[in-house]
């Protein structure tokens, strides 16, 4: 089969590799859309590493081909999805209530997502097949009146940025602030609407993003184009500062202005994927005493988390128009890449059928 | 009234000021014992600004001299407590939950515990006699089954420990590390253990604190002058991490360890009082993905929390004998705060009897 | 002053008062805006018990027309509301996160609401002019953008009904049924959509309150003269329960009617002013072993919840248009009680303006 | 291998069955020690219905003698216990944080605790082997430091007693009234006692139980033979109520005298398993406006939850000898019935072993 690898530091081609084996507890998927994440051009870099030959890729919508003799619930020609991040839910971090960190043991150390996810650790979805382990937990079946790209958003993009809401704790009438509106911003703008935010406030100076955030949620848009966004938003709160501030860019410089925009008591949830040591300014902290709180959220996987999210987009709760804006065939996914690592031609999200 | 008050950078004397005015909100209190806080030292060293001719010291136990025309629930004669942080009740944050964050406004911007706390906003407790504002909401009376000394840890150091456990979310059964077993670290590590930690590591290396800390909750000691404190617990821990870690030092180096021992999902619980910038190593923190949380902690206040604690101690739920090593009169405040300052001859805390 | 006072069971008067003298912690309030409430109905009729001679009514709208002299933060001539249940701020009750439940005391005994409720426990808000007890903690300005008719659900209505979504703690994707769509109920559904569910199952079978609640977030309306809801909602579900039933009418049938169709740990919000005791059908509390939980929640009050919920009208998260049927004067205020006590002409709230 | 069945209502007899065959996900146990639990009594009652045939016994301690070919982490030889309830990780239940009650779907429609559980849908503990389905799941390796005894309470006694002060959500310096101290409500009082319960009130009459109850961590015992313990644990909180009442005998008397001790805000925790319908006292109810919960919890199963619970053991936090009074052999085991139906003999726990 076709299969998009890692094949060194700013390389990932197209090469053909074998349909994997499925064994008792695995389902093989056969993919009908896919998509390109900010965390696969990481990968490209270098700046998350993973093993050379690994099939890149996170998010899967296909059609289960071939069940393992334990899967239970499924039948083979159902449309699925299956989330970025696969708990087995027999760990003891699923069993204690932290399915995103499956895997961790004293096998393997500390190393975060030790288990499983897809074009990480096992061969993942920007191919033509995709082998889905502990399917049991995984799998979550497509109802009909949603198309592939109504739900590609669902395994990794819209988890994570609603995880982003969620663990910010956002109550009834809270203020929120939300920086850059990227895929995962924009998800993180739907979630704090969906936990009952009243002042969402968006940070973004791309105006096709500004368009969508607002459309998707947001009250008021911050350009950050135009000044600084922590005195603008001091002002906006007339001095109170937000009650959450979601952080999806990954930098210090916006890790650093949600700090200072955090009313006492107020929390910092971020989504970025960092590439450097970040830095708690001591006044941003209040030498301690602030009782902030910094959580950070990696996506929630499993099947009840992917039923859910695709209730909120069947309920049309907001105009969830998927943010995508251009679609490739596999054949040309390496064409795919390159757009999508320079982000030319205005691209958010890239479908890739193959 | 004698009153120790901060002159300058370096300086806090003994000296007179007048007994204060009661408003109809108020409470005046008579000291019959109070003590020197870290805090304090801080103020003494410039790292903590206040207002110069400020009476410093935030810890009272008193007699009711005279109250307000407001204040109900109490009577003059009654000997009583009041937390270091004196919420209202009336303010937005206190009516929201977060009542250590109290006194936040648009007039305040973010300045944390804007609104009163004593020896820092308004004139403390190192005095003959304490203004307490808000007293309804404050004052809490105290049996006399319990001594000044023993309830005079209650308005900071046990409240501020308790909340290091409480704000880490500690469940039954979880590993939890303290970093120093200082005062407000003893207190954090009994509250670990009245949480339903199981598996307490304390880090410290001065042995009457070892010896105090196993008294009062430890399972293990960790001596930081015999080796890396980071790979001793992660061999205690067979490589899986603590699932909370309290760091009670405000040093980057005690945060860093504190990061760098948690289990993915794991929260790092900051009691310390920093005095520069703290710096999170991108590789302890997983780039963002380890779904970790950094969380402080603001010394819970008002009358409900005091009754709370001296509940705790009533309950002999554990040998709390009060960390105190020595005893001065006010009038000797001055050698005290030279002691506590150079932490000479094993002090832990200090008993200032008016 | 004009007020509507309580006379004897099945009687509620307009008689003269004297305008109330101002305390220091006091605000005098001329009502603009106020509504009669379902409780006011069992005042009336004796099923909850008032004093002879209160005058009666919750929902205050007006403006500040004399303040207290340690009354903080607002000026004379201000619009403002106050919630129903005023919280002190100062008790033991608020300062421990209970704040609905304020003057509970060891000389009230246990019963709840004990210190301070308009109507209730204190004179209301159906007269020209209203005192508002602790008003530092209650007062909260309207913005000129906002009408009376606009905020005068939040001081009950809206509350209660947002507490009942929030105490069930819903989560996103959540499946929500609401029983009965009367203002209370409407508010629930309000609030189940403000959380994140996404199925929202209302069941009434008032055709101009169907048509409400339609649009203020139901997704699916069971009519219960059109069958058993319970059958209707466990097809709906496909037998697999409902993640929160919130009961908003106060009657055995309906409590059981939610008991019956919870998911294993599910959870039921009770938000009806019950009339007589209440059975818990073993089998539907599956003997004690579903992980179910039944809670209740009594309408938030204090200055920030307020601020919270004019939020939630300020920024049209849904299309709330008050459910506000009829106006009367406050000179007609007994024709008023006469409509809405027999719930003539499609009555939901009657604004009353003195 | 022997095994005792329900054979019919009122008899469990000891009879020969086939050792079951070990499934891919499966591991076979030799048991080394189980017991009698309250919940046997109720199907040999009939008052919890079984399947005539099957093996009763829901505690299990043993050896691993054969696993199942997915089965990782373990090796046969090793000793484990295993959780009463076996989630299988796998469930949307189970991935909705709700592993109790696995097993519910459409096809089981609400049938609490669906899947799995020892002695109830399959065959159980009181045998000379036991089938542990999803076995990696739910093993538990124990440490060559506990006895069996030692921890033959964990899988469900201690777990559902611990569980009944967690979901009452008990704080730091809470009062909490248990009602019964038989072995649930004993480690209900040990588990409010781990939470940091200040005044935890047993309310017993058994003397052998008052002493275990005074050991385990009461601090207070009210005798109901000797009054209504309303009345006096009313008059032990002077009025106030308590923060968390646990009722853990299953009987409508107690569940009513939990609801009348409540604090307005309180929690009434039920632990046990009812026979009848139950009612909920208008006046105890406040009428459903005392923001009061009523929460059940069923044992809380999994590897992860034993590892924590012989945490707890080991680590020494209560003297926790296990309740166990009599032992017999598991040919025995109908003679150790007849005891432990009828009371006899001041019966707590009996170890049972084959």
């Amino acid at each position: 089969m076709k299969a998009a690898l890692f094949v060194e530091l700013g390389r990932i081609v197209l090469d053909e590799k074998p349909v994997p084996e499925v064994g008792a507890n695995d389902a093989l998927i056969r993919i009908t859309t896919t998509t390109i994440c900010g965390t696969d051009i990481h990968i490209l870099k270098g700046e998350y590493p993973v093993e050379k030959g690994l099939t890149i890729g996170h998010e899967p919508v296909g059609i289960i081909e071939k069940l393992g003799s334990n899967v239970r619930g499924y039948k083979e020609g159902e449309r699925v999805i299956a989330g970025a991040i696969c708990p087995s839910g027999y760990s003891n971090a699923c069993l204690d209530g932290l399915a995103s960190q499956d895997g961790q043991s004293a096998a393997h150390g500390l190393k975060p997502m030790g288990g499983l996810r897809f074009g990480n650790t096992i061969d993942g979805s920007q191919a033509e097949y995709l082998l889905v382990p502990d399917a049991t937990a995984n799998l979550s079946q497509v109802t009909d009146a949603l198309t592939d790209e109504q739900v590609l958003m669902c395994p990794d993009i819209m988890s994570t940025g609603f995880a982003g809401a969620e663990s910010g704790n956002i109550k009834i009438g809270d203020t929120v602030a939300v920086f850059s509106q990227g895929p995962i911003g924009l998800c993180a703008t739907a979630g704090a609407k969906l936990r009952g935010a009243t002042t969402i406030i968006a940070v973004e100076t791309v105006p096709k993003r500004i368009e969508m955030s607002k459309r998707i949620g947001a009250d008021i848009v911050v350009d950050f184009g135009a000044g600084d966004p922590v005195d603008e938003i001091m002002h906006i709160t007339q001095g109170r500062g937000v009650d959450v501030a979601i952080e999806a860019l990954g930098l210090q410089s916006t890790f650093e202005s949600c700090l200072r925009i955090l009313k006492p008591g107020g929390t910092l949830s971020c989504l970025g994927v960092y590439s450097e040591d970040l830095t708690i300014p001591l006044d941003a902290f209040h030498t301690g005493l602030g009782d902030n709180r910094i959580v950070t959220s990696l996506c929630p996987g499993g099947k009840e988390r992917m039923r859910r999210l695709m209730n909120v987009i069947a309920s049309e709760r907001f105009d969830f128009r998927p943010p995508i804006t251009h679609h490739f065939d596999l054949e040309q996914i390496e064409d795919a890449y390159e757009l999508f690592a320079n982000q030319r031609d205005g691209v958010l999200k890239i479908a890739i059928t193959p």
